[in-house]
């Protein structure tokens, strides 16, 4: 609740509403604006496969951004086009994908019998959960210095407009080994805001591994999982991480680094990977 | 990143795993509690039903609370018994229902063709997204003070006992009118510490409507979905509402509060019910 209504006349993804403010203890009425939430539902070829709850902004990266993550697409020419359709109940996202992505499709729908919005739900079982994800080389020198990343997630908020209006989505970057924000999507989901983000990615040709992800969230499960899937080295997080995303890192060796706060982070896998300025180790 | 391993000696939900920290430029080796998340597969009279990535605490909170919140189950004693078997994937709880709950699942998984987590995702096309909700009468009296929704709010943190050592989880609370924290459950998903507090109610009948629940996330269509099946009058955020959790809980005669900080907060929907120390309107 910014109450800055005056200073935004108009804010994409964002709707102006009616809010009873109190401050001080004093009542008072005024405007402000609310991040748009809405069921996104993906179509493959005419066939319905699951609905999201997103901003309805960047619907052709999530589009292809999730395809990408869930490895219904195992590239970006195989998505022949998107078309976005706004309708009372929502947005309907058509694609058209090659036949071989919608074989596998039909093929992953067969065997799991119920699908999924954001990598795990839908699933019914345990033994459904693990993909398998591609393994990064973590062999070599230090890709990335720690300077970077605390430069790229400081650059974060001046990008973040959506946010800046809400307060209400997430951001997903990706960032030059620089520490330069090169992209960045915005989502109420913060798993919409990286698939969105992947999305962009492959639609540009940028090749992911050559920088680092950045998010404004935790990093759980399933946005490791997505960063793997996408070929990106390193996921900088502003907030903690689970067990489970720091096993999944492990695995797919990917450097995974929370708690990042201007000069100081904590890097939970794969640490060679990252460059200090002082290479040696106290306790 | 607390890095105070030896003040906390065991945290129940977390692991204490290596991290390599930076701060201030230098590198140093210690361990610290991260939050566990591990996939929890719900299963309904012997049917897989789905898989959610959650804290494995309260986990009969939670497959009470789920179970209610999706509608499966009309009443806690529909639910016969719970059961969390644990194993290296993960954890399966066991859930014996009542025959006419068995039936209600059925009937919904045949028309759904594919259920869900988190309340949407799983659901195929639009059409699946709007859920008959429960709806309160928002008629008479205010119920509530907001000086009561700023003192629970406040009281939150020294109740969070996971997220003071892990910074990963979200906390959802049922509070007394007077704005005592009376119930509170922790999760790394926000909508599953809402979960487990539905079914914490649930189990030891508490009328929710006496009350109001609190929670330490944004405010999302699914936060006020769950909150009106649970027949809570308000919901309180720290953050940000969307505009999908506004149009809800106007519809579902819920007061939804957002930005809830000390003595201020914005009132998104229904304010009647609301009482402020000065009922006169500025603007």
């Amino acid at each position: 609740m910014n109450l800055v209504t005056d200073a935004v006349q108009f804010c994409e993804g964002a709707q102006l509403l009616p809010v009873r403010g109190v401050r001080g203890g004093r009542p008072f009425d005024v405007q402000d604006w609310v991040a748009e939430e809405v069921p996104v539902a993906l179509e493959y070829n005419g066939i319905s496969h699951a609905v999201m709850l997103a901003t309805p902004l960047d619907l052709e990266d999530f589009a292809l951004g999730f395809s990408l993550s869930e490895g219904i697409l195992e590239a970006a020419h195989e998505l022949y086009s998107v078309e976005a359709e706004p309708s009372a109940l929502g947005v309907t996202v058509h694609l058209q994908v090659s036949s071989a992505a919608f074989a596998r499709l039909k093929q992953r729908r067969r065997s799991m019998a119920g699908r999924t919005g954001c990598g795990l739900c839908g699933t019914e079982s345990l033994t459904q959960v693990s993909r398998e994800l591609p393994v990064l080389s973590s062999e070599g020198a230090a890709q990335f210095d720690r300077e970077a990343i605390g430069r790229a997630m400081s650059q974060l908020p001046s990008q973040q407009t959506l946010q800046e209006a809400t307060g209400a989505v997430h951001a997903a970057a990706w960032c030059s080994a620089e520490g330069e924000v090169m992209w960045l999507r915005e989502d109420v989901g913060r798993h919409n805001a990286l698939d969105k983000l992947v999305g962009a990615l492959a639609a540009n040709d940028v090749d992911a591994s050559t920088g680092f992800i950045a998010v404004t969230s935790r990093a759980s499960f399933e946005m490791v999982q997505k960063a793997a899937m996408a070929g990106a080295p390193l996921l900088a997080a502003v907030s903690a991480p689970t067990s489970f995303a720091v096993a999944t890192a492990q695995r797919a060796g990917l450097t995974l680094v929370g708690f990042v706060r201007q000069q100081d982070l904590g890097v939970y896998s794969h640490p060679q990977r990252l460059r200090t300025a002082d290479p040696q180790r106290v306790r």
